[in-house]
């Protein structure tokens, strides 16, 4: 089986990583890229300005990119991956919606919407029927899901696994955030070397409600989000890729740290093509200085999530964790998506 | 009115911090430097390996290094300032005190000792009489005074003037500390560019206990530690000098975060000659990514501490501080203790 | 005597450089601020995205922001300084000549024009009456100066050095050059953080002619090039401010090493108030580390050039220099092309 | 066919990048591995302070390390690879050598002997036949081998590609160097962030007479160095790996620049399992800002050369050239040696 696959937004830096996560993608093929009117007409290798280390694979370096909007897409396309600007995707992705496109998407836009699903699929699979709510209240064939930020995507996993055994009560996490998550251009040189910024501009209030409607519970009808205290801190460090976040959480139970890193390593993955089979690895007490942004962020191709550094406190635990910010954070999630959609179904 | 002071342990980084503020002090007067044998005998300007971007100050170059020991330095030394390793510290830093002298030591051992005033001048200044039991206890003539370790430092002046106010109940700290606070050779180019290491050893007790100490109350006799929970995760990141932490507090009180600003900005600096007028500048809703590590470390010669970022959670606040690491957070610190030493008439 | 002083594009990086350096200057005061359209009738300190580690200063920051048009500024000023882009710049800077103003701009455009000094203070004052040749020419009461490229000023002394004595016949220089040189935005951290840019557009052939034109001679009437080859290769490295170059240079005459560095050393320096009194510091054999561009770029506020590694090879000698780039390269170059014109007269 | 290996000196930088490069090799088995004494007896596992972010192999973790003594090395061995502190390989290599170990040796001593062949397969393989001239000097069965020094690497297949068409007669080479170059511990964070150093100790002599080695004609019986100069500036940047190199080259023949990327691109590979088939990719002047040590250090395992930015000057030409440094510029760089022995049937 193939599924024909679309890039919205294919020229910027997350359409890039789509495209080189697709390339050799078992099931998955491209056969539509859109990006920006004065790109429109071009073949993909003079429309973008390719900046990975790897080359632009060759079948897609000639796709012509079309305009985005569902006029130039094809109507045999199953599935769309988004990572448009928030501001460009609030106004376009209702367009494809409505001529009955599924849309897997990394755009920040609807994430908090009550009828839109935002999923990561080890976590919340069962989130996915919201689509249904969705159809009814919008009116369109189609089906929008989200995939939460990168910060967000690096902790929530740890919550989960800890919130299944323990009751997670509260978490105060500080992140630690690599400069790609700003875009290619976001922080300038100027900005970041030998310095750290204690601001991310609406990065804290994506973790704080995300991470609760992603561990919250869906009846069927109606998502509750989960009734956890979370305090995020967001700054922006001198590092390319890997967030690594610092997390104080209050549980319900008190596990021993021995429990708590039994719980986070045996959390479930989930079986799709590029997921990890492990998703989360604990370093023990042997290794407290890891896991590291460049040595850990691209285990089991950049999907997996570490952590390390479990330890009790008064309230509860304090542990680190980390993952791949452009990859399990970003175009990797909508990927991850996209499989689920598949594996559910809905294409 | 003339300090006449010695520096044991001057060749090292914190040595040559000390160097560098004494110069052109109005009346600390260096009058002895000593050193491990393999220095002792030599000027100081062929026994240092000199790495500050300021040359050594003329007649510091020709003082001749002594061996660390109260034989090697003179009786008429008022004042020792102590940046030795901890190690060494624990050793000899007593034969000083058996010699009678007095010494504002840098170093972490004793640092929780139950008769060692661990002092920031605007802080708890009233702890200085512990010398009188610390006197009682070891029989010895000399007075040993501590500073807190460098990333206690940056946040315990600002829970200090929020617990006034407020009432402090809890402060979970994140920490994203210069490299410069390991030592010149501490972290590696190959451990640190393009990375961030989530430990530093013994750095997060330190910070446990260290903040209690500092906020705890001194009734003559003995010293209690104040009853707040402190919870501290510790990371490295690729920036020189100063160190920048993030900060959740639950309170007794809910103060918006306005009156929390101002409890931060108001709170009384000291009147010593290396002290800022005033102690916390708060950067407003206006400039939320500050303050930065490069931008904000030398404010006030790096002494003043920097905060900003004030908001809700649920819980309390949370907010961000800074301060140069080795300035206020080590030799500078020491060298505001010698000058409380001085004023309270203790030399 | 006051000089009444103004800054075209004030609110660009280099024109907050200039607004810096100004601050207390002795005799030059700040009197006019232009700026885009978008700024004009604003205070500078709502204009200006302010990035200075140090405050705007109070009266400046009160100033009336105008257009960059000669009908924007008052008749009693006295000089402007421009640090325009040069596309704006070779539409604008020829308006306020043709209205009579004197300019020490540091734009590139018509840095090699035949009627146009290209000065450094210490090394070519002469090339200044090239100002008579210009408004010949070109019809005008103004006069225009400039100053060179960053890269090039880091250089030229240590060549104009060597020459005097030995005759450079030619030079292969490769530049390390800090971000900074590319303005505030110039370099994004996803391009240079571990890594290194073997290219800055045009930078090469600035550096090939722009050295040949100040070590050139003018015989009253015309300007003829020096003679040396001049091999330029440009690099950008993840460094803040300071250009580092290695050169090698083959000489007429066979200087020992010792010859060489006593050649650079008692180069003569200029009695202009932002002059450093010696021009070249040149280390020796016992520090071949030196210069490096974090401790050696404040030397004598930024205005002085270091030189170090001076050796022989087969052909010559080869050694390293080090200067600010954005201090003596280039608010401070303008700057001291400012004070050259009211020395010698022309304001 | 299977060659037994071993390597001495497993446990540091370049020993670990030995085993990883081995890893999996067609035809290379490692059968032994010695450190100093202090970690003889242990596995490997225990032995080594691991710092590669893949795991140890598994079979390579149990093996115990013996000490760097033939009495610890099985008789077994067809082959070693040194990279021992060149200190520690002067005095021990000969051992091995005298015992009738062939050993292909990446330390600095010995490398201008004239009797040790210094090779690079693709450039100078007939130097190989210098061991019947080492044998008979010394007296030993074994044959040492030696590779150059990373910065030569980087630089002399590009010479070697010019020389042939063109014919070098001087190179002035400028070098922008990664920290991994001086080893784990090498440059410290606190010399390296915001800055460069213009001096790695030795490494400019390295350059200037090791590729004239190589390049030199062997004629069975001795071998005469290249009569180019080379004049080589060497400086540290933080950069992680790779080597970036500014040449200026002047030649008998006077190429255009597309005559010399052709000699650059068409230079032949040679047919060894760990050898890219294209030993040099040329970027192209729509390219101009690559070889970037980042983008390109890693092509084809880290065994190709990049070069770009070839082009004209009024002596020659110039360019950039890029490789990495501790996989061809140093652990590959012994392990092509080693198959070139095995290939010409020296093993």
């Amino acid at each position: 089986m193939t599924v024909s696959v679309g890039i919205l937004g294919a020229t910027g830096a997350v359409g890039q990583r789509f495209i080189q996560l697709l390339d050799g993608h078992p099931t998955f093929e491209i056969d539509a890229l859109t990006a920006s009117e004065s790109s429109a007409g071009k073949p993909y290798r003079e429309a973008a300005k390719w900046r990975a280390n790897t080359p632009i694979p060759r079948d897609v370096a000639e796709i012509e990119v079309g305009k985005t909007h569902p006029d130039a897409v094809g109507d045999d396309i199953d599935l769309l991956f988004s990572s448009l600007p928030s501001g460009v995707a609030s106004e376009v992705e209702p367009k494809f919606l409505e001529a009955g496109y599924v849309v897997s998407s990394n755009s920040s836009n609807d994430r908090m919407a009550e009828d839109v699903p935002l999923t990561i699929p080890e976590i919340n699979p069962d989130h996915l029927d919201l689509i249904e709510v969705q159809r009814d209240n919008r009116g369109w064939d189609g089906a929008l899901i989200k995939n939460p930020n990168c910060s967000t995507i690096t902790m929530v996993p740890t919550l989960a696994a800890l919130d299944e055994g323990f009751g997670i009560e509260r978490a105060d996490v500080t992140t630690l955030q690599a400069v790609s998550g700003a875009g290619y251009s976001g922080v300038t040189s100027m900005e970041i070397i030998d310095n750290a910024i204690p601001h991310i501009g609406g990065e804290e209030n994506k973790m704080e409600t995300e991470s609760r409607k992603l561990l919250g519970e869906f009846d069927g009808a109606e998502l509750s989000m989960h009734d956890a205290e979370v305090n995020a801190s967001c700054n922006r460090i001198p590092t390319l890729d890997g967030h690594l976040e610092s997390v104080f959480v209050d549980l319900a139970d008190d596990p021993s740290p021995a429990a708590a890193r039994e719980a986070l390593e045996s959390f479930p993955g989930i079986d799709l093509p590029s997921a990890p089979d492990q998703l989360i690895h604990v370093f023990g007490d042997d290794q407290p200085d890891r896991p590291q942004p460049r040595l850990d962020r691209n285990r089991d191709n950049g999907m997996a999530i570490s952590a390390g550094g479990v330890s009790e406190t008064p309230s509860g635990l304090k542990y680190n964790c980390l993952a791949h910010n452009t990859l399990r954070g970003a175009a990797g999630a909508s990927l991850l998506n996209g499989e689920l959609l598949v594996e559910e179904g809905w294409i």
